[in-house]
């Protein structure tokens, strides 16, 4: 599938509109964790760590069911500009809570908590570098993480069924001067219309849909091509998690 | 506009699959803030003041534009089990940072921030009573709360052109066992596969759209069900926002 | 009983020395709470509600007997000038800790904790609208809503025996241009030398008196003055609560 | 001036019931601050300091007027059982802020703001041992700091007329066993039915009562006799400072 | 052993190079701890005291080990000017964490915990007045007051074999205008090249070594000149403490 | 140089007693900082970046000097098991503080801050992975990433002379079984009787020098041993970021 913007309509990042950019997913990034990715959608790179611990959330105990949370965070100087570190501030902020919300409810998604057993594992996604769209990236990344994990408890016959099903993935979409594009980067962000990042599983099923009028509203047509264009981006994400798990 | 559910199916509340709960916009409804809207949305009851600071955040001092802001409170008894104070706890919640911005950037949507100029308008939303749906009846009560504001302000001859374009509302919705359902209170929601929360404006454009799968993924056709059940349902509150401001 | 002030000398709300605002007490003012009571003074509007846990503090396990205790907020507009919202400055200040833990010692004045057995009632006072008086308005409102946590637990026979005994209610009192006043409103109380909190039960017992010289000090006989008009304020609320109970 | 207890009773610090415990009042205890007093009631010892600053609160500024304000801290192990650090906690409980904002109005009211001009004296109130009536102490030792604090300032002609008009002590007072008693130590406080703190400037005026019913409610004439022997104690105190500060 | 200043160089103090101030060990200076010791170097004056509790940490449950920690805080106005209370601040800055941590480390290198048995020790280490190596002598006091503490236990017959071997004492050293000198003050600390501080044990042995340049980098032999004269000023601080327990 | 351990003696590493593990140092790792190092010390890693902004701290206003600081951050999962986020728990911990508090003096200590002007370098070192020797291989780092952050300034003619003079680097120390080690490992530090780190300057000067008995005391042989062997490191460290900063 392809698609083109209007005559003399270009993209900041000269991608077509529906173009992801380069994504990468380097498996084993760092040794300590069950699970450690580096993602990369072209320049935003997130460090994903998946860690294994054999309890639960209070609210959990002595049901048998296990817990897949998420932590987000932004290195200081990720960004153009340096923001104050969270720790040092003595909380996190609004956009932080929100975003690990998300990644957290998206992967429990494709999780069967009842197979996990009474454990937790806890996805951090830190961000390295930030080039937008480092949400998508996380939950897109943490998956394969998470994968991994699991592996991890398998191989040492700590659980034996499989508890994922399925993948998820993530991407951001937009409406740049009018027309739809796909995996938005910071320059692209800044300047669209609207927003939107949708987390979708590997049968095509939606599990979040974000979508937020930056500029002026958007119409019912915008935001059903904004989803059919995220559809064939996750498809293609899918693919590459699983070229990443098989590798 | 009707619809129905299929043969043996029925809503917890009753209620037909498009039908709102009993809305009430009662304004004046403290002394005290220049906007003060108590909103019900059945037994969803939400306090929302409107207040005007002449200042700006630092971001905006001297830029000649105004800002626009929410937060978000639940009284600890507001629902069925004793929340924690958040005052006590020492923070707020993600929950409550989430929706105070959402809240917010819904409310900006409406308003020309240069035609408002150097003040700021604060909407403190505090559920006295929650059965689902307290961020959508916040949203179309602060709505209200905010003209009020406005007009005080033209009233005392500060500000001369209004700085509020068009109407912004909300509501919730929902797939219940396979049908989609309007304005979701607390039992349904608990029991729902999809939960999505649909700020638009008066105008038919979509300003928020943040659906969840709950359950199981949803598929694209029950998004734009979705959607459409949204339009309809926001379509009945502006109107019932417009004899509130006209009463 | 009349009593009047000297010639010339009018209160800014036109009331006699002795005279109240007028009180309401709405029980059941919300649904989810055990007790949940409306309680005005004028202008001064307080929600109180009671809430039932079976726990108590770590420092009473095991003995054997209950807690009674308050928290106090105040909506950020509840008063002329928008206040900081506590749950977003991170911390609750002076003034909110040190009127909760008068609330919360007042109410334990009359409850016999053995009889309650190990659980705790919260007593969450929210102030909604002030003009003065908010103490000692939730006080006597969160007496109410304690009476009925506590038939609300006998009508579930968890407890037998009434562990209440006797009533209790609070009022303000102050020093009008040398003239004793009762139930100071907001602009009595910004214009008076002398400001007295005082807490009875319905046996004519003091239960708290806290008197503090805004302009200049305060003589004996004032103070002899001035807890005398609260006792006859205070016989008067508690007939109120009666009055509110039976009804 | 001398009373009795009923045949039979004896305080549990085997005093008359109108004696105070053995007072003293050191200036000068530590070198660095305007005003330094270690003032020991019994085996409670306070230290309080005398710190001036050239700057007011923001809500001052501009207003020609000066500020006086106090903290109070215990440390740990100041009392019999170790209690957590302040600092460590991450905050101030209710119990200290409650005092310390009743030392900061208590001495207010002995000083002319305006004669202070645009600086703020602290008082900090720091016990370093605690055996009951820790905030009296405090009120009583941080008057003669203050004094102290104003006398460097006119000796270096920073200002010229004294700010501070009379004098300002305070002392505890309870009833023990039906008997008035005055300035209850740790073990007497923890036995008796009612403990009031009161405060009174030389001139026989009250400028803060603080009663409170611990076992049973009191009656009005206990409240009068405990006055009548707070105003005999307070006026020893102010003897007392009178000789410090003349030594 | 005595050592001098180069021709024509002379100490902030007036003290030769290797004497230190007038050091006070005064035992029982407080009452409620099992412990309690002011300690004195100069104007420098520090409260230690020692609390037992009959609980460890988490992290040394059940392990049959006992803890030693501390925590140090200085009074607002110990300094030459005011610094804000920690308490009021809502956290403890770096260089208060950074000093209780040396305090617990050092103190724990003289302690069998097997032999103290399952009960902490905590050694507060409040500066009453501050001129300078505050840390040291808060080391050299709490040493004592833990000793203390033990000898306590002891006669209790909580813990029969002595679970402290050999003693801990700490001192600072510089280099001012190139000459090695020993335990500074804080004028001497403010002008120097160097600053250090050593903790050690009654057998010669290194605990702690914390240089740090302030001014130029200081050179091996500096170092080792610096370590030497710690050596002599520490055998005397030992014997000091030897004499204090003794007394 | 070489040195070896007794007969029969290995260093769990396997490395010779004054063998560093393999240093890197990658320039540009990421793309926004004005200097972006990523500096691995054989397992351990650390991201060093160099914020520049043109403002100074308060204390610091008006005075015509810059300011050189440091902020230390671990991930999460750089370590074998998981540590708490600390901008979720609410604050930086003890350790951090301490760390980033020496990294920053460690800095300044080769910077003339007045050539620099008023403008602040922030130097963030977040760990990635951790495997000892995390706070030695931040300020080796750091430093490379400071000189990039002045050539930056210096490029764009902001400063004309190089406020930087000489180098800094740091390693670690120990005492294992006897032998003196350089550049100790998680499993060798933990192995450990002593514990030491050592900054310096590429003059042989010493900057920073912090040693703790882990096991038993250290004599001053051990410590001459050490520090002898912390500058052979340290010297062909500085090398090793002339390479660098040459490449």
């Amino acid at each position: 599938m392809t698609s083109s913007l209007p005559q003399g309509v270009t993209r900041p990042s000269g991608r077509a509109p529906d173009q992801l950019r380069e994504v990468r997913i380097e498996r084993g990034y760092t040794r300590h964790a069950e699970g450690s990715v580096l993602v990369s959608f072209g320049d935003t790179r997130v460090l994903c760590t998946a860690s294994v611990d054999n309890k639960v959330p209070a609210f959990l105990r002595g049901k048998g069911e296990g817990w897949v949370t998420a932590e987000y965070g932004m290195l200081p100087r990720a960004t153009n500009t340096r923001s104050d570190r969270e720790a040092a501030r003595g909380k996190q902020g609004g956009r932080t809570l929100e975003i690990q919300r998300l990644i957290g409810r998206s992967l429990r998604a494709c999780v069967d908590r009842k197979l996990l057993g009474e454990r937790t594992i806890t996805l951090d996604c830190d961000v390295l570098q930030a080039d937008g769209g480092t949400r998508t990236a996380a939950i897109t990344g943490a998956y394969v993480a998470l994968v991994d994990a699991v592996r991890w408890l398998q191989s040492r016959k700590e659980i034996t069924r499989d508890p994922i099903f399925g993948a998820v993935a993530a991407v951001s979409v937009g409406v740049y001067r009018g027309v739809p594009v796909l995996d938005l980067d910071y320059a692209e962000d800044s300047d669209c219309d609207t927003d939107m990042n949708v987390v979708m599983n590997d049968g095509g099923g939606f599990i979040e849909v974000q979508g937020t009028a930056e500029g002026h509203a958007f119409r019912r047509e915008e935001l059903q091509a904004m989803t059919a264009l995220a559809e064939t981006g996750i498809a293609r994400l899918v693919d590459m998690q699983r070229a990443a798990l098989a590798g």
